[in-house]
């Protein structure tokens, strides 16, 4: 048990980390009044949604914990002791209240860093760097600190891993809500803030006289930091839990919090290494930062498992999981790095019109699927290999190791995602406030970093989602045979498993396809603001009179807050449906649909959109006719399409593929004793 | 052994049929000698695309008969009859001859139809239907009597379903290059075209003045004709020979050739009872057609099931197959027709510009996969289930018997499909004709129910193709099970299964980049050559000199003929490298992940597509602006990338996986035998 208490520690050691990151950043001067202004509308935009957010999404959750009272572990009428009932949906309510607080805490040092960070750009892109990077650490650190001590505090507790299915339910359906709210909130203003602004008025981004800009600001902290912050931990949470079904029969619980521990204590420092070098770029920083993180937790676990006498076998699962994960990452990369040949082509074929821009960049999406795919795949069969001669149930086992082993550097990994909005808010802040161009292109260079890491951040966590979510198809099975004695098969050549494939498959394709409208739907609602503020509001073309940038707000804050819930709702429902006629072996087929279909979709959209959105800022460099081109109106067209796809459903999917798995898991004894078929 | 004769005897009198068509539309008249003219380059146009791409074909056929010879049924050195590999080879070849002779004959017609139905166009609209009518009804009698009668032959003469499986593999490789091939030639010149004429130069579609306007007309011919032919004359065949794997051991054989002889048989009669009515319009004449054929279908096996004493529960599967194949057809139409919801709000979309409409119509894209993936699902359970009680592999067979059911009506399928292309080109011969306006509006509505039409037969073949492709899993069990006596599951919780399914997922997605990126290529090829023929050509663009038009031509075959093969081969490489690595079990896997994102893949590209499509012509109607407004040039970028969509990567992806189907069921005793895991 050791492990468990010192994932305790590590985890309180993480807290000091960032609370001392969170106190340096806010010491840091802000440049003006106005930046100050500036920033408070920022702040305040981005809690008035998540209150607002989080008010409807505590209804829903309040009718789960009653359902949750009523049926699990067993139904209450079942004669089984109500106090499990009782734990179950405290272990629930505190997942959705620790992934409510992540976004409550990315919010809060997110809306102080992008000042301090422009600001500290008048020095230089060091300090301002540093200011970005630091500020997005605290998120790392506080997200990867709670779940694991929220992980541990709950096995102390209960001792029983399905309670810790409980609780990652509960920060998965939270995220599931918050990562579509924030992604449909980010992409409404964006896109509206750039089709009045940028094509119809030919003013910059992030120009004060655009009645969107602060909700384009606002949508970065609730979409990017909030959301993408509640994904991350909702996945890392699920991969423990997965990880915990099944270690416990094995007596393996303590080599699992060894392998998390160690991943906090190796991020933790690699975090405090990460300095831009004096010449170092800040793309090679934020990289080189992954590469010594994964390099001390290699060192570290390999220590701990000799000095442990832990299996080398399952040590050898979580590496492969890691280096997979870097390779994903690397491949991502590729197809969306502005110095490789697809950013190269798509803004070259934007020279023929948009339609050839949406082509390519979409046909190079389809193909970033590959290398991803035959990793995942290569993950979970070297490190099922790796594993089986252990013995029965080791196998699974390796499995979930390697999603952990992918998931060992998350605090990183979120350090450099948050990283990326900070930095990009701070572009913003910096243009509305008139800090000058000297520190525009500072902030451009940073957010330029930002998109890069954005990518290889992305391909991790939709690797390490296709790896939980095995983990998960096993949890799933190891829960039935528990409970029923079964060992249950997902053999394709049932119809019974193929019908739920193909409807699994359909899942995330509806998913997207409502989030996708949701965001056109308000957009176009909020273009129509903009339009009647600058026909009625005068003075406002000429910057004498200031926008009313609180109707945008609302707007955004409504719209994302009505769409998300049946989008939601839809997976959610499918999968019980599913799962009362077809029963347990549907559902195991409609996982597997929905894991394939999903990945699919994940990759195809953020990949596309990465691409897209870099192909404009390639020909915004001066390539092909540069800015005002024609090349570059089809440049933008492609980002347009590229915004929804990479910021609101593509990494939406993930979430809503981690739910799916952990409804199935709870739901299975359900499934398996009430079902049509 | 009656239905086996019978078999053959209707598809002789189909062969009648179709000859007595044929003469019928060759004898009407051709309006002047300026459209036989016009006629002339078309056909000869096609016909040297066809040489050209037989003959590289040709080479690809020899190498794999080569392979077969080598090694089917089993190595020569192994000491069986060097016979038994001959007669495989003699039926893969018999296959692809018959597909190639399916695309000569669908040329030939389709090229005397279309100014057969341009010239009837002067005098109304029923004759001008019948002309198209009928020029389509002798594709669709002659490709269903092919292939009913090839597999009764090669049935008669081996007694091995196994051979059937060979000659299908032959039909279904040269339809995986047909269509590739066709797709990219057909949508290299319709993009082209388009862009320089209708965008840069203002000029209308078809105008005889740009380059690509024969080469545009060719492609419809060898696309949308020769191309679609190879298709459905290959699921056709894979339908029939999965159904007879599974059905000779139950001695059923003369059921399945009992529904396929009958449905050729409704097909007679619905094709000769097919007229448009006097206020009738096209639209419905055709859909009128297919449900009378369901309706005599239903009829004549129901009589045929009393009769002879077959199982009602094998009709009931057969008959839920086409009801679902009708209902499949009805959502495609929804989320397609241009009276429908999704078209208007598509268009409504293009006024804010054409980021909208891609995202709207990718939207709906997306959400049109729900229906039809549950609707395979539920055929496929239903099927399985009504058959299951009639003993061991019936259940099986039950879901062969529903992919025949769903293919039964194919003759009148592909009538109503190639009735679409002939149509269009007879618009565009009358157009470069100058047959006047009278006939250009008649045409006009006979190829917006063309269009309509097509709808609903993309969405027969692809749920056909689905249920085809899990009979033919089971087809790859059974053919282990009778070699090898073992009964393979491909249990998702297998990795093996599992590194399969996520490898086989990213095969259609990065086949059907390979298209796109061939289409884009081509097609910035053919507008430079447009371009240097309007800068170069004195008087072209007063209409006093003609342009060169085979250059244009030139382009498109070769560049088709270069793309077509690596995207074909891709997918078999891919098949055989999982096999021997990952050996029968990641094949079943690679199957089902191929099946499932093939299908999600082919729905939302087709649906999207034909909505783009049709949003533009609802947009010309004079909606939201009309012809040159903003909305307009929005919903031409729509269209634009809607076209290598639905014509090029859509549709070819049900040949990719009916492929890589009969690959991994010929290859099965290979893969179990010599694999790497």
């Amino acid at each position: 048990m050791i492990w468990v208490y010192l994932a305790i520690a590590v985890s309180i050691l993480a807290f000091g980390v960032a609370a001392y990151f969170y106190q340096w950043v806010r010491r840091l001067p802000t440049a003006n009044e106005k930046l100050e202004h500036v920033g408070a509308l920022i702040r305040e935009g981005a809690f008035t949604f998540l209150r607002r957010e989080y008010r409807i999404l505590a209804l829903f959750m309040a009718v789960v914990s009653a359902i949750l009272f009523l049926l699990f572990p067993s139904p209450i009428w079942s004669g089984g002791s109500i106090w499990d009932n009782v734990i179950m949906v405290a272990a629930y309510v505190f997942g959705t209240a620790l992934s409510g607080l992540a976004g409550v805490v990315g919010i809060s040092i997110a809306t102080i860093a992008n000042l301090k960070s422009a600001t500290a750009a008048c020095e230089g892109i060091r300090p301002s760097f540093l200011a970005g990077f630091r500020g997005g650490a605290v998120m790392g650190l506080a997200v990867v600190g709670t779940s694991l001590a929220g992980a541990a505090v709950i096995y102390l507790i209960s001792g029983d891993p399905n309670i810790v299915l409980g609780f990652s339910f509960g920060a998965s359906s939270l995220a599931l809500f918050a990562k579509a709210g924030g992604g449909i909130f980010t992409k409404t203003a964006d896109i509206a803030a750039d089709l009045t602004g940028k094509v119809e008025l030919g003013i910059p981004e992030d120009d004060p006289r655009n009645p969107a800009v602060i909700a384009d600001n606002v949508g970065d902290n609730v979409g990017d930091v909030a959301g993408m912050g509640a994904d991350l931990f909702d996945s890392n949470i699920a991969a423990m839990a997965a990880a915990m079904v099944v270690a416990l029969p094995l007596g393996q619980i303590d080599f699992i919090f060894c392998l998390c521990t160690l991943g906090l204590l190796a991020s933790i420092v690699g975090v405090l290494l990460a300095r831009l070098g004096k010449k170092g770029s800040p793309s090679r920083a934020l990289n080189g930062g992954t590469y010594i993180t994964c390099i001390i937790f290699t060192l570290l676990t390999l220590g701990a498992t000799l000095l442990c006498n832990y299996s080398l076998r399952l040590w050898g699962a979580a590496i492969t999981g890691m280096v997979v994960g870097v390779i994903i990452g690397v491949t991502s990369d590729f197809f969306t790095g502005d110095d490789k040949k697809p950013v190269e082509r798509v803004a070259r074929a934007s020279e023929s019109g948009p339609a050839f821009t949406i082509l390519s960049g979409f046909s190079y999406g389809l193909l970033s699927s590959l290398p991803a795919l035959v990793g995942i795949g290569l993950a979970a069969l070297i490190s099922y290999h790796l594993c089986a001669p252990l013995g029965e149930g080791y196998a699974m086992l390796g499995i979930s190791t390697a999603a952990i082993g992918m998931l060992s550097i998350v605090g990183m990994i979120i350090s450099n995602d948050a990283y990326g909005p900070i930095v990009d808010n701070a572009r913003g802040v910096a243009e509305m406030a008139g800090l000058g161009d000297q520190v525009l292109t500072v902030t451009d260079e940073l957010d330029a970093a930002g998109n890069t890491a954005k990518a290889i951040t992305k391909g991790f966590s939709i690797g390490a989602a296709g790896l939980t979510v095995i983990a998960l198809l096993g949890t799933f099975q190891e829960v039935v045979r528990q409970a029923a004695g079964v060992v249950i098969q997902f053999d394709m050549m049932n119809p019974l498993v193929f019908f739920g494939a193909l409807v699994g498959a359909a899942i995330p394709a509806v998913f997207s396809a409502m989030l996708i409208m949701g965001v056109n739907r308000n957009s176009q609602k909020m273009v129509t603001e903009i339009h009647r503020q600058f026909n009625t509001i005068p003075g406002l073309r000429e910057g004498t009179a200031m926008p009313d940038y609180a109707r945008c707000i609302d707007i955004a804050t409504v719209g994302a807050i009505r769409e998300l819930i049946p989008a939601g709702l839809t997976a959610i429902v499918a999968t019980l449906a599913v799962g009362f006629i077809g029963g347990v072996e549907a559902v195991g087929g409609f996982l597997t649909g929905n894991i394939v279909s999903g990945l699919l979709l994940a990759l195809v959209m953020s990949n596309a959109g990465g691409l897209w959105d870099n192909g404009k800022k390639y020909v915004e460099a001066g390539h092909f006719g540069g800015k005002g081109s024609d090349a570059h109106k089809a440049a933008v067209i492609g980002d347009t399409v590229g915004d929804p796809f990479k910021d609101t459903a593509g990494p939406s999917i993930n979430t809503q593929i981690t739910v799916v798995s952990l409804i199935s898991s709870l739901f299975a004894m359900l499934f398996y004793t009430c079902s049509l078929f």
